[in-house]
């Protein structure tokens, strides 16, 4: 008997993925403009053009033996300095290389860093609604995934649950700011109220829990007073984890990078716990060119402008028509109240309108469905009367 | 307290890497010429032409959201095509996309692999000397590797010993050939005999052990009369994990597969298991550049004639020296027996004469050292007089 928890992951699709699938299959049988897939978060406005130019430059004058060759595990030491300096630039710390780790892309840096915090049987509390994944990935470290509710109808922080659920066994609390599926961004006061709650924790029981900050969509913001708090200025045993996916559109090559907060007492454990497990798990280092790359354009964020419009005009179309939403700071979701209390059965009811929304129920959030706006503008007019003629079947 | 598994893995440097750190400090107090490092198996030869032309024509000529976006977990399934169609022209088999799951690198091929097949306390077999990192992936997969020696004087297969190793407990036999660190190609007859054996053994026990082939240095061999026998043709119940690290010259992009017999009887529960394997350990998809650029290439090799001229310069002046080497069929290292019981003594003695070369034990074979011989040629030149006067002091 080969291992049936791995059986089971790969057989079982996700929801999104099963829709994803769905709406291939419909758009041959109707043509490809009549449905409305909402369904996955895949980037659709390209890499920024200094992604070309920069992976061009690189291939053509760099020594190819050294470019395709082994960086160290933690990656490429002089585009971890440029990283670590650009970070300190822009939210006032004072990490330097070492406290970064090159990894392939967010899914990479968070099962690093839970391999190298958990013990079997430790609990990770995070709160919902919540990307799905983050069960298997907290599974496979040998612990438990704890999800409490935020804020009924904002989806911030509810603090005295995320308190109720802290115990002996708490290593970590995982939060997603801007959060997919809510696109909400934390506030800053409730960031801090968080700190204080792990220091009170430690106080009080000895127990050090870790905050994991798992921040893909950081760069996805749409309105000029809209701060992501970067946790290691409120929180001394903080970890950032990051992916340039969405910011520079490269889901598909996988880079990114775990932060290590050095104001942490016990760091240099936690930095070489994260070596170990990038070991045991087989990253080897992060895709080579694509470390290079990301030395170059750092600082580069994709065209969001589509994203903000496309969010707009979703959002004030979805709102006229008697849906329930909050309007999301960030990333390119919308979490919308189904319009009966079952959302999977509203999802289905969508169907038949060829509109593809993800119920929310994996994302530990019953009652609502998820809207991936990351698509053309024009598919979205196009939808707009399937949305409402959807909320018209419900009066 | 964090998981200290991973805290030790990530704080002990392999002897190979703190050699390598030695020598970089020794070339900096006396001179880049004068240190002769064989510690590491990175690739020297440049990728062929044809990587920098495609990785170019990729980049210029493709959709760039399509490009740089996700594939499915598995990998593009034209590029798995492509691939399937290489190998079975090559080999005669009759595998097909949906047997190939693309991946990170070797190492990947490898976790994924282990921890799609082992329960807790499954044992995994394999032979002296071995990969150090074996035992690692096995340890994190849940299991317990376990070594058996090779013929005294060949590192060929013994197979009495491998049959004295197999218990209830077995879940796979993992072999690597050509091999690191002997550079050995394992024999069509000995293949041969390993799948009776295991066959053997599932019919008295009922125990299925599958057969994990490593095979990184596949196309590294020197010969025109040496063939690697493709394992898939004498077992049905086998797994190549394949890289082309090593092939193209790539270590550092990461980039691989997965190809899973489709003879076995349980082929789509052991290919379900990889894919959540996959998923569990947060490697999401291999990166999709580089997906697209072995679609390309998937039959060139990197120049591997300095290789073979390397191994030979080589074998014939330690022979000469008096040294004990078996004449490598492949890959780009040579197994020496030292010249004193403890390889690391020996290791330690050869640092006087700036020659650095990898004591054994860690491959699980104590008296050798291993020579990584993907170096210039002309500091194998320089280095000659030193391995001379090494075997002298001995006399």
């Amino acid at each position: 008997m080969i291992n049936q928890t791995n059986v089971q992951l790969g057989r079982k699709r996700s929801n999104i993925r099963e829709l994803f699938e769905y709406g291939k299959k419909r758009k041959a049988e109707i043509g490809e403009d009549n449905v409305f897939d909402f369904s996955i978060g895949n980037p659709s406005v390209p890499a920024p053009a200094e992604v070309e130019t920069a992976l061009k430059e690189i291939i053509q004058t760099y020594d190819p033996v050294a470019l395709h060759g082994y960086t160290s595990a933690q990656g490429d030491f002089s585009v971890r300095k440029t990283l670590a300096e650009y970070i300190n630039s822009r939210f006032g710390t004072s990490l330097n290389a070492d406290c970064l780790y090159l990894t392939c892309g967010a899914a990479a840096s968070l099962t690093i860093t839970l391999n190298a915090l958990l013990n079997v049987g430790d609990e990770v509390i995070t709160v919902a609604p919540y990307f799905p994944e983050y069960k298997v990935f907290t599974a496979h470290a040998g612990g438990k995934l704890v999800a409490v509710e935020s804020n009924d109808g904002t989806f911030q922080l509810d603090l005295n649950k995320v308190k109720a659920a802290l115990s002996d066994k708490t290593k970590a609390v995982l939060i997603n700011s801007p959060n997919n599926p809510s696109g909400v961004v934390y506030r800053e006061s409730d960031i801090k109220k968080l700190a204080q709650l792990l220091e009170n924790h430690y106080a009080e029981t000895g127990v050090r829990v870790y905050l994991i900050s798992d921040e893909p969509y950081r760069e996805l913001v749409f309105d000029k007073d809209t701060v992501v708090p970067y946790v290691m200025n409120y929180y001394a045993h903080s970890i950032v984890c990051y992916s340039y996916s969405k910011s520079l559109s490269l889901p598909g090559e996988r880079i990114g990078y775990i932060a290590v907060n050095n104001q942490m007492q016990e760091f240099s454990e936690v930095y070489a716990g994260i070596c170990g497990a990038g070991r045991a798990l087989g990253f080897v280092c992060a895709p080579n060119l694509f470390q290079q790359l990301i030395g170059k354009v750092y600082n580069k964020t994709s065209d969001i402008s589509i994203y903000k419009a496309n969010r707009d005009r979703l959002y004030s179309a979805l709102t006229e028509y008697g849906y329930t939403v909050v309007k999301p700071d960030g990333a390119f979701y919308l979490f919308v109240k189904a319009l009966e209390a079952d959302a999977k059965t509203f999802s289905e009811r969508a169907k038949k309108y060829e509109l593809l929304v993800v119920a929310g129920d994996d994302f530990g959030c019953e009652g609502y469905v998820r809207i991936s706006y990351c698509v053309a503008p024009d598919m979205i007019e196009r939808a707009l009367p399937a949305f409402k003629a959807l909320a018209e079947s419900y009066k």
